[in-house]
């Protein structure tokens, strides 16, 4: 095994990396500080439900020190932030993170965290809720359970605005089992008659964004299946109004960078969940499975910033970690983020747009694929040096001795399954 | 084996099944012979290219008969409607199918057929044509392209006014192969900016139907991909723009009824081009693979009947006969298509209703299933019987010696393949 | 909404629609008792996990009268088979059923219940375990975690053999979440070799099935991934190992009737967990999605009948019922399975042979789609009656007030989420 | 646009950044002028029937210089290995590649080249061919047409052998479009059997590959339709039989690495047909589409070196290029391949096993992705200089002329469709 270099080692080798990549950068007439500077600005927010282990429908098996409350969360998140320098922001989920805004206002901004976006909870029920999603929520046929729905999100708004997040997420498992079970087109009507009542409450310097997504919990139909319905959602609410991509939440087969240069053209989109995925919603680490998808997906919005005035979409991770230390996870999951942001960086795009033109769909390729290939860790290191982050977070984070000092103050939770598959 | 039954004695089983079944939907409330009527009305148009034998990349292997021309698939065609009474209309496409209009429209008249949509072709190249469509055509790179190709869709529509058609279809295969080969947005502006060349020389009392299709022949990206980008063209174009649904044109386990409703409810579901699938775009015969889903996708079309104010939605046929007599496989796929119609229609919509409304999952559930599981043979058969065609159209055309006939008139086609897999 | 005919009318109708439909079969040589006789004889097990309600990871919604125990299960599937005439066997899932065996054998005995196969579950871990499961069980790197991994499934052996069993189903959720995680070929020599431990151990009149499953609870790679693995499993293990098939474990488009027809080739196939999805393991109702998919399955068994010696897969259903009362459910699905055995057992196989041995693709296609058109619900309901089942199993479960019943006797159960999604 | 380094400038950069790349190497432990060797003896074979454009059953879009004959095709062989350095081998097509072997020996000695495995064609018809395989070639119904199709191999196999093969490739498109249309297991038992009369004839320093392709040019069920009927196949065939996998002819969501993990513990890999592909066998360059995929499967390969004895997969390439050049698309795929297994032998394996055993899940992964990230085009492009091809063979391509002197050469060719969709 190669050894683990340290301290004053292992950032002179960085030096010298950078340095080394700098030069073959400027051979390409690329500055690479220009990069640096860019990285250190990359920002994507954390969700407060991943710093805890996840699980199927089949069984969840925790890890030491798992957090027992959001101030547990917001303490995990600040180490990661800490570390790779890239998570300045937290997402919470309503109800599992509520709690008294002003506390949880002190507590971020004394760990250096902000708040993102705010996410609405109608998926499942909560202890001593009075109707049920069983059937639905926002585009349930009872009244009374729409009402209800819309009043939770409004409260989520209000939260939000206590803790300063400036967009609400809504992302439902409306839909049905078996065909005949909903009629497709009154429950659509039905959600966005909902979707409009919190709309409609919406501060004027929020945004509103949908999530669409393929299946699950609803097996047959979802009311917010895919983009098309989701870009139909974001023209019928208005202005405010966006679509959110979760990469995970796609046909098989599909290409999502498309569809992402499609909301942008439209205007819509709103922002990310990014994870990978090789099977369905798995919720698997960013940029684990096709680290070339990621990039492409960067590649759209690093095209995008150079025509779309304010353009602005939300970053934000949601993952499931299941078999690994979530701190550890989301670590890296932000570096390999920020890192495909970077190669996207790179690409020359007066080339890539010259061969587009002439149809030259080899070099066309090749000019994303120079660009992919660079190994841009120097300077994501660098920069993460130079904010007093870690060269290695992983290794300093298991070199910190956290996870044992968390472990002993919060206690073991047992896992275990439902008795239910 | 058992055996076929036919002439006095086929007609005698005929119409004690249809008096057995006409009691048992009776009990349901149903009466039959409104059904029939229902039946006897439903009309698909027949694709001129699909009465000849079909093929994949690999190779393609004639069958006896093969049509010469626009005139002898006419022929076939009124063959197919003389036994099913359920094909009035033929789809042309062009070139392939160019021919004097007077000429075309005197032979239909002839034959007893009228003309439904007619069909463009960008996506191969025409013998002599100025400019190739290898690198795209409505959305390519090229003003002098896309010129070209805007052009061949205006002569469409002239012929199209000559021989009767009241639509155009236009499907095509632009797209890439490499990811940065096109520009996504810049592809799909030039493609709405020549669509709109197009669509603004639209007799008044025509629609244009977009086709998306999720992959072939472009195999990383397609400009119009699925019903999302669909809808957005057809919004963009304008009130006689509308989507056209391929049911084989989809992404791995898509919601296809749903896609339907969706187009529905946003008012523009322009038609289908019927067929099924088992993989990609395989063309097969319709209802051959997934009866049900071809059930549920009419479900929506009798559910939409009754609140769509003049919904008339076309019904085209669009399918590859690879290793079958087309004829008997368009014979077949109609009966099927009626038979979806005839099984939709038979669904107890208030039940339906009362189930959804009550989350009766189960209830709703049997409700289609009661329905689907209905053998309305004999409707569609009476039908036929009262307008002249076969009671069992495959077996009179087997007896009728057409095909042998026709090999006779037309030369035998040599099979083959590229040399280029 | 259509009147319910119930008691002396119902009665009436169905005998009046057994004769008119045993009429019809006779003309195509078809003898309609004897297709009863089959349908009566006709049995499948009922999962005991499958009586509660299911969920997903992120929620569940318990319905009133939740079975406490494996009592209650057990009740619940004496209701299930009282009904329907067609579920004369329970399949237990250990450690959740654990409970004395011989109370298991009387109650059941009482109840005119038997046990089909018996399920490890090695896929959660259960209170008071010594190793986790979390990184697998039969095939974990540890050799402690297997041997308690093949010890467990020692114990479902011998528990198996106090009620009654004759096969031990394996199931695991062994795998990885990311590339490099696991190495695939030593997990698989591990798993081997767990099993051959296993395998030693069974009774000689015993057999053992190893299910094969694409994905989840792993999300890149699972250990017993799909019907190719799961078939070398049988062959190293040897004769008294098979394979089973869960028809929603397969990978998108996958061709389940021709695995299912490779297994019986090849000596292998072990049986079934019969359910239905759209999209992955949705666990939806045998046959409420894709109920020709359902059928081209047992044109295959009822095809293997004539040539197998000692044809003997073991039916038993796998489902999650997230919308449903479980009951009706299971007796829906039940019946769904036995009418697609009804329907195959309609298909004139020396017509289908003859026309495959013609390549009359055409008319072969037509010998089975006019099996499944046909309506055999009076064969089924027939078969009911005659056994002092209901006619309508729903309707007589609603009006029996057995749900009620059992909701005073057991607490309410609370849903709820995780936390975690 | 960066501007293009040539000649000396080109040279100097290259051996600083090899030298660079040398010392970042150094400190993981690895010496690079051995990766150098093992790139530098790296080969993969050239499909004959690459070099010309390809097409779908749409249109084909031939460009400028096409070869005419199998010698055109050697020729162009020749220069994509006279630039890359690594493809020193052809396979050829039969009938399609059919020439005096005696002429072929000497010229593609002459051109420095070798021929890897012959491929039979039994998925089209030639012209003249006394059965046609319409309906199937190997498996199908009618003895005289297996004959032929066994005839055919052997004649392959007597090819081979006069131009120094080793291996006879078979792939068939034997399968059905209709359910009912063939037996699947007498199509199979029909299909071993005249495998069987073709393995017995196979000289014994041979190779038999089967290759499994899940859809098309049957489009409802494929013989040899995925890797668990090719690997009993394989059994069945006896020591010289091998499966072969094409990259693009899995289900969707396939882990293809595991499947080629699986292959390689029973012994039974026989090499690979490399290309990419989104939604199926697309034919798409090596590594355009997921270069991480292509970098896991040979992480397989070398894993494998260090265990397997005499380990020697069959590395081709088979792809369709439509869109751009042959031998741009052919040179830039063999550097791809060659990428991944330089990468992969980058993976420091006892950490990797280290990891694993472990379950250390995070770093694991990260010890893949660390070579993955490694940018290795220096040593790709030094193992180039040294053998005397070039340091960018695509710019040498377009600067040599080549293309535009075949093309004067070689009459241009008529591109179009068949008019059947």
């Amino acid at each position: 095994m190669t050894v683990q270099r340290t301290g004053a080692t292992a950032e002179a080798d960085l030096r010298r990396d950078y340095e080394s990549l700098g030069e073959r950068l400027a051979r390409r007439g690329v500055e690479i500080d220009a990069l640096k500077a860019r990285a250190a600005a990359f920002g994507v927010a954390v969700p407060s439900w991943g710093v805890g282990t996840g699980g199927t429908r089949f069984a969840r098996f925790p890890g030491p020190g798992e957090p027992r409350d959001v101030f547990d969360k917001l303490a995990d998140c600040a180490e990661i932030n800490r570390l790779t320098g890239a998570t300045p922001t937290v997402s919470l989920h309503i109800p599992w993170d509520k709690a008294d805004p002003a506390a949880l206002r002190q507590t971020a901004a004394a760990l250096g965290l902000g708040f993102d976006a705010i996410n609405s909870n109608t998926f499942s029920d909560a202890p001593g809720q009075r109707h049920s999603y069983k059937f639905g929520s926002l585009s349930h046929t009872d009244a009374g359970v729409r009402a209800q729905a819309v009043e939770h999100n409004l409260e989520c708004i209000a939260i939000g605005e206590a803790i300063g997040s400036k967009a609400l997420t809504v992302w439902i498992g409306d839909g049905s089992n078996f065909p005949g079970q909903s009629h497709f087109t009154r429950s659509f009507e039905r959600y966005l008659q909902s979707m409009q009542a919190v709309y409609v409450r919406l501060p004027g310097d929020w945004r509103l964004f949908s999530e669409h997504k393929m299946y699950e919990p609803a097996f047959y139909s979802t009311v917010v299946q895919d983009w098309g319905t989701n870009i139909l959602i974001a023209q019928e609410l208005g202005p405010q109004a966006f679509c959110l991509v979760d990469l995970g939440h796609h046909a098989p087969n599909a290409n999502i960078e498309m569809i992402v240069a499609r909301l942008i053209q439209f205007g819509k989109l709103g922002g990310f969940h990014f994870n990978d995925s090789k099977y369905g919603d798995d919720d698997l680490d960013a940029g684990s499975i096709d680290p070339y998808r990621l990039f492409l997906v960067f590649n759209e919005l690093v095209d995008a910033e150079a025509w779309v005035e304010g353009f602005n979409p939300a970053h934000m991770i949601d993952q499931s970690h299941n078999v690994t230390d979530p701190i550890e996870s989301l670590m890296t999951s932000a570096m390999e983020i920020e890192r495909a942001y970077v190669q996207a960086a790179l690409v020359d795009r007066p080339a890539l747009e010259g061969y587009q033109d002439a149809n030259d769909a080899l070099m066309a390729n090749q000019t994303l694929r120079a660009a992919f290939r660079t190994d841009v860790e120097p300077i994501l290191a660098m920069a993460r040096l130079e904010k007093g982050a870690a060269i290695d977070p992983v290794a300093a984070f298991r070199a910190s001795g956290y996870r044992a000092k968390v472990a002993e103050e919060r206690p073991a939770v047992a896992g275990g399954s439902s008795g239910i598959v």
